[in-house]
């Protein structure tokens, strides 16, 4: 209920079309999603109708089934589901048509959708084993109806290996550069591009790499501008934030 | 020099107008300017012309001085000097016509440019103690063109002074969530709004904040999507990156 | 042994009716329950004779068997064993009437009293995956006869759903707020409730939360008034603190 | 404006005493203090007229002067000013008549006001180096209305001189044990006491103390049930929570 | 060979019974055996010829057996291993005759010498789950040929547990203060006792006890003097120092 | 108050001899110090009538003048003041007799007792940087009646100086192993001696030494038997429990 | 392409021997290789057709098969497998000669180079647990063509164990120091050698070695000149830098 | 004193020209020096004859110019004092003929000697503010006789500005790689360069640097070869190891 929907009942109470106690049950129960706080409501969906996401940590398989068929049932929507373990995405595939990826424990009920974001959104690693979390936030984005470049295993440690996509790189409209051990290449690609850049540091490493510590605090200090950091490991949480950046729209005119 | 430039280079010396050792010269002399590294060189301005920025920690007066003065000199830019002391800023001030925030010990020379964003950016703290941060990430963004919406002292504690804002929460290109202590401004904002949401932990606080530890962690674990974190107090990153994302164009028809 | 009870004792001394010898042993063997420490002995329940928690965790199942025996067996009392496995749980069935719950993991001998506190504890939780200790914190309210209102995942990137919930809030007596994560539940909590506020650290979670770290710094570090904190998933501690602040009585007229 | 005060207003626009705009805007501009959220506002203050605090840290002296004096003018309020340096007291001493305890860095303004609380809080410290945060704690609670006992120099390492008043401490209706090296003091007054008991971890040690991180660590792992932990070095904290539960009221009849 | 013995070989080469060569080999093969580095050979024991240790976690049960062996061919002694799994212990019960204790994890063979210390040393833990660690203190203690009195689950949140044992306390040579999660034991015992205290932090607990960092860095900052600490759940290094402590003669006269 | 003397009061009180209000007012008001608690008062001395410490931080220079002198008036003995600056004992220095060392920040008031420890004290340290903490901990030692070694810069960066003082580390009868840095010098001389080793970390250092923390945890982790370790920089500590150590008695024949 | 090759490519486009086509795409294909960064492609190899490494964690057994028949295939090459299970250890022998070491776990095809080094590496341990590791670098480094002396079990707490050996540490040209818990011997070996010395810390130890930090502090902080550091439990790489300082030839005549 | 050194001094006592007691006097007085610890007592200079060093922090102005008197006195030497304040300085240069760089608080006395390096040391910087420790670690260098090539503020977020030096960091012998903030240039040279790379972390940078610890812990966790690392901000360490190390010789033909 916006001001002008609010402003309409009012007339009409005074109009007396309707009664002050519809009026006020009405504008008791719908508080928050009639005056302003209505895209709380949805604002896990950037677009209505497109996609659901299910963070599948922590969940029985069975909790799973019956979410994602909920929402399946509600309409006709792509349901992502994330951190998600090969026995459970078994159970989930007894129910619906499952596209599982092992390597990023990621499941897919419906279609990818036709991209409509505004440009392209890079997905670099640093190391082959940076590929779960890559798989998660690439998966998310194209889900959210993004156009994915993938570079993977483009790490720092050889230059050259990142430089023959500087291409890519350079025409990116939001690049996610993940990375463990120490995570210099966030650094670097945010030296190279001038889009924003989203870090994801990994818990790839070991010893001094304190489960992803170091590749942490390495991304927050980058001296490179236009670099931000989400949680480690968080790979949804970087091609959702992508997608959203992807699909900011120009000036209207 | 871009492929096409270097084409033509190539195609002057197999005429004979240009001789191998000047193309040689030019190729060697700017390789990575030449060669799709040309926005490497600037890459710390979005806009070719408009502002510079100097880091003045660690810096004596007289190097802000020396550095100021040859930005001014070369063309007619804005130059913001961030983390300067009113010491200095005293000191820069006998030789150049600055401005100074001593709230931020944030100086500028020259003219805050028409902002040419694409929305506005809304900078909201959760204390007032956080307005040094805050106001280093505001002048940022607005030396670089964007019209800046400050919401200050709109902490969790007291919902209803947050609330009282939601508008300009929901209607915000990309906000920029600045908070010290327990950091909860930036999930609460984040889960309001449908932007991008830019993180800025404050050292604020004492006891177990530990020098913004804990609003740093408290930021990187938010609930909310679309949220990213930069480094402690870090107000000049999350202005320049909320312009970088306020100056996106949408696509081309 | 109170005051008067020494009293007593020692008239009966002087009268000849006890002989000192006795005297002896009685103030000897029990010195510290009778003189003034009576309450340390029982610190442990609010009530006499309503209440018994064991902690299970690091004890066998013959140990939490043995232990619950002796206890149902000395009164009529309600048995609660807090971090039992699924299997123990199994075991301790076999010998005693037990009621399991799998989500929390605490096991009840006998019945929930009636409620006898001032009012009602409310047990909010940021996310489903903190009902573990959410309800851990709840039976251990209720076994201490306390009316318990639980108010689950309504953390802080939905406010809508916080907020449909403000009555119950508004009229609580003590509130025990459980999150992972950010932890920004608490800070919400305790900015719109005027009652004390428990604040719970979950280690739900992943990657920067560091095992409950962040949510537990974040806490810490609350803006809001009104609020301490117990250890990361202490929910027996909360909910018997809770129970103990429920139960004050008012002024004596 | 609460569910009757919006009935009204509703039953006056249907009457035509009210227009629909003039309710447009009264339900427009006070959304949350009408709707629930009143206490909202005042939720700073336990009783309504009784007492302000500002938090002087991080505070210029004009500024305090300013916040007090409006304070000061609007009602007849007790106001006090926690972490205010000498030179802040003195100046303010100019324009107020400011009473300043420098252990603590706490100035107040007006007169303490009678004891309404139930019971009485008792103040423990583990060594007199603690008492600045003690002091601070012991001052709030006084100023929020509550008879004060204070034990100064308890700690565990001469455990008799704990034990000299463990009348105080068992009479105690709520007990903020404030301790700083290793933080013992909690858990054994936790153990002693059946009543709430506040832990506040200081900075006062060296070395491995890591700022009070030993004791903030040692007391949210008490084994002592009913204890809750704030910040490290939040006497304020500790004495408004405890006069919140000291003016807890018992049930009605 | 010390200087004396240096002496002699020197003056028997000047007066010809010692060859030159000889003389050479002497002082270089043994250079540290001889010149006082002696004992160092023998540091791992106490006194010569009563026992021996073998620290089991990383070796194999094969490993365990063959040192064992070798150590109980050598001479008559009581051989120790620590950290040994069930299954090791069976292996080993198969080749020699091994006394295992689970509870510790710790396996003897050979007889628990008779005491030839001076004193009793006192083992006191916390809670019954630092029983595995106290076991492991006790045991070593015993076999280096100490009296020990156990006192087990005499933590501080019922200080009159303690209290019951004040005389064992007071008349101990050396006490062995073992507690996890706020371990505030030992600065109790170290305020009641007079003799030196040896603090163990033990890992027990969950949560911000991180793995046993509570108790350590308490029992580090304990206010009472006369403390030292070991090793987070080092119940050997406790009961060896202990023992060496509780070995050490008095004055000669 | 001991089993003897509670007999012959309550003999008394049957004999009529005392009242029973009497006993009862003397059981009630003494309970600690007559019932086994009376070493408690006096457990910060090792032998009555010896020596007093004052630990000099946080105390203003007129509280230490205070302390002092009435410890001075009481009987005739040796003042120790710790952690006292320079401009405090300036200032004592016109009330009494100080003898002020700047290396370690300590003061003296009276004699230092002619040594009546079993043996030799060793105390030695990693580095010059060191003394300062080596100070404490010797004049410690020395004002409790110890002789006192002292083995200055032999750190293990130059091994053969540790190795030219074999001999006192042999000979001595407890050593206090000083060091910052990496610490090693604990586990080395632990390597060595047969006696026990108080290791007190520095916080001697910079960088990745984090005030103490890289010594504390490598004194903590040491490989050598018979070390245990006291508070970063805490020379006091180590010194008080050294002299514990050596006036232990051997064994009554 | 270095300058003269450009130069070359330039003349020849001027004298039209190569097209402007031809000259770009070889410019723009091999923009690295060309000028200067040939090398990098081959970085991981010290010397070209010797060795390859594989890091077999995070990696598949059927991967592993596949990239080290690849390079088996490719030529006569020693292949290295580092961090590889037993298990994978088994698949992979099926399908190549593999030499397997369980203690390290690391797999090798192919033959053990003949040592074309400088001088030799010494591998030191400072117990028999850091093995594992010390294989590790061993292997690496004999793989890559170095003479290993290894000197296992030499930790400071027994330092004539050391000190036997100390020819082998004097005439080494690189040490690889390995210990875990308080990592002491780096500072030892780095005080008696005059040349490099490579610290490895292992993650061997308990409680506070917090899975290798004390020992890594340790070393970091060590007071020796010549020490580095590599990561917790890196053999791997310190083999590898072993191996690069000794193949590193002195000054050309 | 050698092998030989003593079997001639032995063989003198067997023909009578040294007596026995000489003989012992001189075995026992230089015994480390004499038997194989001879290097020992020289460890800290390369070369004889050459530099000496002195650790200026938390030495007085007194001290360090007694020091370097005492090493000036005795050869004709180069004298380094590093963490020198200014104000030591100019105390020093009263009395030595000091030349004092104030950007790395370095002074030096006498002449930096001429190179006889095998190759050239480069040492770079990340940023400019790295200069301090760069200079320290450059002046070490060339006072112990190298030929040092500074690469100063060519950190990764420019990655051209490090791609113009790709020459210089080919051909050095061995890099000094210094960075702060997240440290990544170790990373990118080391992936460059065949050569060792000594990594030095240093403070520069602010917030979630916490002290240098990013720098640090993303050093340690490099993923390229070849890297080894000091503590934060050792220029003096890092000057030191890469001379050891240029200072190796070839093989002996």
């Amino acid at each position: 209920m916006d001001k002008k929907e609010l402003q309409n009942l009012l007339e009409q109470v005074a109009e007396g079309q309707v009664k002050p106690e519809a009026a006020l049950l009405q504008i008791k129960t719908e508080p928050y999603k009639d005056m302003g706080f209505a895209k709380l409501d949805t604002h896990r969906g950037i677009r209505q109708g497109m996609a659901e996401v299910i963070y599948g940590a922590g969940k029985t398989k069975e909790q799973i089934v019956k979410i994602a068929q909920a929402m399946v049932e509600e309409k006709e929507k792509t349901v992502l589901i994330t951190r998600m373990s090969k026995e459970a995405a078994d159970y989930v595939g007894e129910f619906l048509d499952l596209h599982y990826d092992e390597i990023s424990r990621t499941g897919m009920v419906g279609q990818i959708p036709k991209p409509d974001g505004v440009g392209k959104i890079v997905v670099a690693t640093g190391g082959t084993s940076d590929m779960a979390v890559a798989e998660e936030a690439a998966l998310t984005a194209e889900v959210y109806g993004n156009e994915v470049v993938r570079l993977y295993d483009v790490g720092v440690a050889g230059m050259h290996r990142l430089m023959d996509h500087i291409e890519e790189i350079m025409s990116a409209r939001v690049i996610v550069a993940i990375a463990g051990m120490e995570g210099a290449l966030a650094s670097v690609i945010g030296g190279m591009a001038d889009c924003p850049v989203i870090a994801v540091p990994t818990s790839v490493g070991y010893g001094a790499n304190f489960g992803g510590l170091s590749a942490l605090l390495s991304m927050l200090n980058s001296c490179a501008s236009g670099v931000s950091v989400v949680n480690i490991d968080n790979g949804f949480g970087a091609g959702y934030l992508a997608s959203m950046i992807n699909h900011l729209e120009g000036r209207k005119e």
